[in-house]
């Protein structure tokens, strides 16, 4: 190992966050990302743009209050751009800003890791013998 | 693509899970996962076998209640594995299931993305002009 390269794995040390402690921010942008309905819109406009009407047809079970607020932290985060025109009735485009893109693939790659590995899940479940409790 | 090709494919869509209905199983288990503090359990497991106090005091500002309840539904679907031994006073150890560490190694994939492009982020957020809301 060089100079050059040390000197980056201290850098990358101290500008890469700590999910792990309570004070920093990257804590609170994970809760964002994986709280119940972060993570499917993320990956649902991975497809592309969508108004909030098809978002909400394809997150089964979502409400509207939800869905906005979930909408509304990713734009605050700066992963999801809102486009409104001035129409009558309203019509409010959602998609993925470049950041979110690529925060998006990583939501994908762990939604895929479980739909894939659903059976095989489901069958752990089985022999843990442990029921799970209602949340 | 030849036969056996369409074959496999056809035989994944109809075993594997589809998260974005919530008939799904697969819908819960990515729930469990990316809950408050499941996603970071899994990953701080990575490190290898943790007794319940090294995992409270490793994911700050964690209940004691929430840690146990957390880590007793990652047991139930079979990620977590948990070995009781009978000394008095009581010695608990956690560590992950061969299932627990793929799902694991996936969780660490988007907490790592978050953690390196924190900065780039927080740029976002602020670009955003959006304030976020108390949850």
């Amino acid at each position: 190992m060089n100079i050059i390269n040390q000197a980056n794995k201290l850098s990358e040390q101290l500008m890469r966050g700590e999910v792990f402690s309570d004070q920093c921010p990257s804590r609170e942008i994970l809760k964002h990302v994986t709280n119940r309905w972060g993570g499917l819109v993320l990956v649902a406009l991975l497809l592309g743009t969508h108004r909030f009407s098809d978002l909400r047809r394809k997150l089964s079970g979502v409400s509207e209050k939800m869905l906005a607020q979930t909408l509304q932290t990713l734009e605050a985060d700066g992963f999801v751009m809102r486009v409104s025109y001035p129409v009558v009735p309203p019509h409010v485009e959602y998609s993925l800003t470049p950041l979110g893109g690529e925060l998006a693939k990583q939501v994908e790659l762990l939604v895929d890791w479980i739909e894939i590995n659903l059976p095989r899940i489901l069958d752990a479940q089985q022999a843990s013998g442990i029921a799970h409790r209602d949340e």
